[in-house]
Order: structure tokens, then C-alpha cells, then sequence
């Protein structure tokens, strides 16, 4: 943490590493739909766990005094609070909300890493509202030109990262250049995917098909990007023949959500059929165990969230549904991809 | 069928309206995985059927002259047969091949529309020949901007027409607004649902979501398509709250494909879990009849194939994948958009 930093907007990123460092994680106490118990209890798990990861992670907290004071009361070594006095809600105006709500939990908490007081933020608010503070406060890496909300889709084959899913739903060929490059190293630097194939998601697998748009990302991406299998289609999220899809934020979260509904569709007519009749719960009985498996397979939830991609900082925005499991699954994502340095890295992918 | 309407580019679409006469349908003999001999099966499920639809439709086959004389001459009442010399495969680019195989059981099929000889067109072949063919031969609907491919989802709550899913990837506002229009007649007078609710595809529910296109979009359909519930996600595809889904044909492909990639890896999944432990087995066993019954809700055969909507005649492309069942269904289809007059009514609509 780089206390002297009052100068993000210029300041070579690369400046700010700190690998094998205790990391700092600012989290938003009041972001998400069960928040702040749900945070509160990610928050004394990962106090109380003893792994190496969990033990290097310190948090600050920002949100109401009397939820966020007394867990740094217990936790002095390890917890920090920010109080704050108002909430940025899931329905609100995302721009309207930053700009009027300058003491709530996510613009104080995005503040709290450009003053260099901590290194990484995690919310389960509103994506919107993180999306904007966190660039309005913490700046993007030089060079780039649009962040991208990237989402980590658990395919059975292994994880599959796709971006942009909600930043940006009209882009220019080069932001998808940008892209399939932040979502290559995410894959490889916290992911820990040896070699990410990179797909450019379109209609087809010549070429020349799709869009004007893709048709020229495509010429781009194939110059400049190591590991572009090509065009993928919508099929292929789940295919295992590629770890990394770009699309532009309109199509990316499109696509995200129709599996998505796909997949919650089938669980809920599985139960159904499950229990509607004695032999069928039996058969329920009977598989329970497995199908439960294969369900956490497909479940966000493993994942933890959402990482912005070409900020200055990290910063992770969780599933508003999300359980103190997801929390704390998001917050150690959080860490790995600040102590991994990748908006260092990303920096010095631009430059190559 | 008027045979005197050698003129189809000019002439208005309802001259041309045929409600409870004969209705005949050509069929690609050559067009799918299986071809001819699924289409040739269909084609004998047809002939044998005593349902009210079947027996009034007659078939004009196209294809070589050893696979479709046979069956014409054992059925010489219902099915005659226009040999051709060549076929379109999968792989062959749309447009080229389409200029160049003239003699293709595609090219030949649509041009038998656009002489009079046949009132609508099936084809479970290439979708872009049929779709580039078709254009050609039998013309877009007066005031049509661009013919659109649709696709019928099979949603447990009924089914969901998604618009446009291929034909056109780079689209302007003013052709969704037609896209709507045309999904709405579609809906309400081959799928009889009385009061269509129609839906834009897009990223959040407010007007103001979206890329500058979905915006634009938003605003024409508001002020001209009845029945407009506003903007839907990835997720309401499956919701049961909208009939039609509107959306540009690079998004709507790919919200398509993640949903049969979905749907498919799950049911490969489910299988590879009830076939993994006697156990398993055993449940499988007792509850396979009533698995059996959602995957065919979910599945893409029971309805058929896509229609092709703006041109002056029904046309309709079935899977690649298609069964004899699927084709039969698919000419059914056919047949329904064709008695029902789509072609006429899609026109009126655009002038009301």
C-alpha cells in the first residue's frame, strides 16, 4: 500500500506492486441482498481460517458504524472500519447514485484505495454503482480505453472467463482487442490457466462472419494476441475448447444470463419432476447426493464474482444473491488478483 | 397457387391468399444430415395420415431424380417430383453456392414459389442458401427492410418466438420494429397465441438500457407494435412473460446457441450422473419415463424448423440435424404459415 499516492490518474500502476505483501482488502459491508450479515459472517470465517491466503488478506470495512465496529473491535490485528452513512441500493440510478451519495460504502470504499489506503475492493452491490465510482475514483490503467466486467462461468471442463458481460454495450473493434488481452492474463495469472485460448464470440467460425464489428476485432485480435483460437459461438461457452470469450457488454451479458435462466429453468423442472410422485423421490432419494455435485458444479457461486477489468486496482463485484460462502469466495478472489499484480500486468500488456 | 404470377417482385402478396384450398408444399429431398431418406420417411408419414392439416397438403419435391421419382410415382396424387442436378452442402459458402449451383434442389425449390408452381418451401439443408435463395427467387414482402430468421423455442410455459437469430448481424432500429411485427403475427396466427407479448432483447428493463441501437429500437416499437411489455433478458426467455423476443440477428443467434449449449451439456451431465453407480442406475430406472417428458419439452424438433419471415411466401428451415418426425413437423409447419395467410398478413400490418 502506497500511502503517498494521491496521484493515480498519472502514476505509472506499476508503481503500486506489492507482491508478498499483507494485501488489503477494502469490502463494502452493506453491498448485497442479505448484506451486512452475510458479510459480516465472510468476514469472521476468514478470520478464523488458518490457510495462507485467508492469513495474509486484512480488511477494511466501510458501512454503517454499528454493524462494521464492533467485528473491528474483535479483530483489531485484522479488520479496520470505515464508517460511512449512506447505501447505494440495487435499484437506483448507477451514475446519479455516485454523484449524490458521496459518503456511502462503495464510493468511500473506491476513495479509500486512490488515497493508497488500501489495495482492492469487493462489493455484492450494485454493479452499476461499483462500475462507475470505481472509475470515476480509481482511474483506468493507462492505455486503456474501456474497463469490462469479466464473469468466471464454471464449465465443467474448468473455469471459462467472458467479457465483457454489462460495461460497455457499444464498443469500438480496438476495446475488444483490449479485452481478449485482460482476459488472457486474468485467466493465466489468477485463473492459473498454463495457456488461455482466447475465442472472439460471433455466429460463425469463419472470418468473415458476424458483424462489422467482430469482423474487425477479429483482424485485430488474430495480429496482436497469443492463443486466438478463432470464433467461437454461443455453444462453445460450455464446449472446453477455449478459456477466455470476447464479446462486446451487450451480447457478453446476453448470453450470461440466457444460460443462466437456462440453468435454473432445468433445476427447478428437475425438482418438480423430482417430487411429483412417491417413485420419483425415491429416485430423488436415491441420486440427491450427485446431483447436488453436479449443481455446485454450475454454481456462481464457487466463483465468487465479477472482476473489473482495466483499473488501476482490483476490484470484484459479487452476485447480489450471494451467501457469506460467495462473499468470502469473492473477497479471496479479490486478493489473488491484486497479489498477483494484474493491473500491473495489464499495463504492461498494452505496452508490448 | 396462381399460376399466372410470374411477376413477384411488383405484384401486392394478396393476390395471391389460397385459405382452405390445397396447399402445396415443396420440399428440399437433399436438405439435412439424413437427407434424402429422413425427407423421403416424412414424406410417406404424410402421405399415410388422416389428420385434417396433413391431407391438404400436396408435396413438390425437389432432389436427383433416383431419390424422389419413386415415391411421386407411388403417391401420384400427392407428390410430384422436379429433379435436380446438384445440391448445397453445409459447408459451402451461402451466396456462392447459390449462384453458382442453379440446378441445386434449394435454388430450384424457391424458384418453383416464385413461378407459381408451389405456394411455400421447406428445406433442412444450408440456412444461409436458403435464406439467400429464397430472397432471390420469391422476393421480400413490399416495404420489408430485411427478411428475418426466427426460431420457436419450446419454453415449458409455451412456446417463444426469438427474432431475428441469424439472418441479419448488423441491423438498424427501424428493422426491429418490423422484426416485432412480423414476430407477432407469426405468433398470434401459427402458434394461436391471442395476445402476443412482445419483448426487446437487452441488458436491463429501463428504456434508457442498452446499446444506441436497442434505444432507438425501443422507442418505434413503444409508439407502433401492440403488445409491447417493454425490455427482457437472457433470462426471460424461458420466463413465460413474453411470446416474441426481439432481437438483432448476431444477438439473437448467440442467446440461441448458449441456450442448446446449455440445455444439451446439461442432459449430457444428468446421463453421465445416472449412469455412474448401480445406485444411479436404479433411480435412472424409476424416473426415465418423466425425464424423458421434459426433455422433449425442451427439445427443438417437436416444433420444427425456423421460419423465414418478409418474404412473399412461407418458407421454413428445418435443423441440419432433423429427423423424419422433425421434417414431418416441419412441413407442417410450413403448410400452417401458408393457410394462414402470413406472407398477406405481415404485409397489411406494415401499412396499417
Amino acid at each position: 500500500m502506497d500511502s503517498n499516492n494521491k496521484s493515480a490518474q498519472t502514476t505509472p500502476v506499476s508503481a503500486q506492486a506489492h507482491v508478498g505483501d499483507r494485501i488489503d482488502v477494502c469490502v463494502d459491508a452493506m453491498g448485497g441482498d442479505d448484506a451486512p450479515s452475510v458479510v459480516l459472517e465472510a468476514i469472521r470465517q476468514l478470520c478464523a481460517s488458518t490457510s495462507d491466503l485467508d492469513q495474509q488478506i486484512k480488511i477494511t470495512l466501510t458501512g454503517s458504524a454499528h454493524d462494521i465496529e464492533p467485528i473491528a473491535a474483535r479483530y483489531p490485528e485484522r479488520v479496520s472500519a470505515v464508517p460511512t452513512t449512506q447505501v447505494i441500493t440495487m435499484d437506483e440510478h448507477p451514475a446519479h447514485a455516485v454523484k449524490q451519495k458521496r459518503d456511502s460504502s462503495i464510493v468511500v470504499g473506491c476513495k479509500l484505495l486512490s488515497d493508497g489506503r488500501a489495495d482492492a475492493f469487493f462489493s455484492a452491490g450494485s454493479t452499476g454503482a461499483v462500475m462507475t465510482a470505481a472509475t470515476l475514483q480509481i482511474g483506468r490503467i493507462r492505455g486503456i480505453k474501456r474497463p469490462a466486467i469479466a464473469t468466471v462461468i464454471p464449465a465443467l471442463a474448468g473455469p471459462v472467463v467472458l467479457l465483457d458481460v454489462g460495461a460497455n454495450a457499444d464498443v469500438e473493434p480496438e476495446y475488444l482487442l483490449q479485452f481478449a488481452k485482460m482476459g488472457s492474463i486474468y485467466a493465466h495469472k489468477v485463473l492459473a490457466v498454463a495457456q488461455p485460448r482466447i475465442g472472439l464470440l460471433n455466429v460463425g467460425s469463419e472470418p468473415s462472419k458476424g458483424s462489422r464489428l467482430v469482423q474487425a476485432a477479429y483482424a485485430l485480435i488474430e495480429q496482436e494476441v497469443a492463443g486466438f483460437i478463432g470464433n467461437v459461438e454461443g455453444n462453445d461457452i460450455f464446449s472446453g475448447r477455449v478459456d477466455v470469450i470476447v464479446a462486446d457488454g451487450f451480447t457478453g451479458n446476453i448470453a450470461l444470463k440466457a444460460m443462466e435462466g437456462t440453468v435454473g429453468t432445468l433445476f427447478s423442472e428437475l425438482k418438480r419432476v423430482f417430487m411429483s410422485s412417491p417413485t420419483n423421490k425415491l429416485a430423488a432419494a436415491l441420486i440427491k447426493r450427485d446431483l447436488a455435485v453436479l449443481k455446485d458444479h454450475l454454481d456462481i457461486e464457487v466463483i465468487g464474482g465479477a472482476p473489473l477489468l482495466g483499473l488501476r486496482h482490483a476490484v470484484v463485484i459479487g452476485h447480489g444473491s450471494s451467501s457469506a460462502f460467495a462473499i468470502l469466495n469473492g473477497i479471496r478472489q479479490t486478493a489473488r488478483a491484486s497479489l498477483s499484480r494484474l493491473p500491473q500486468l495489464i499495463e504492461e500488456a498494452l505496452f508490448v
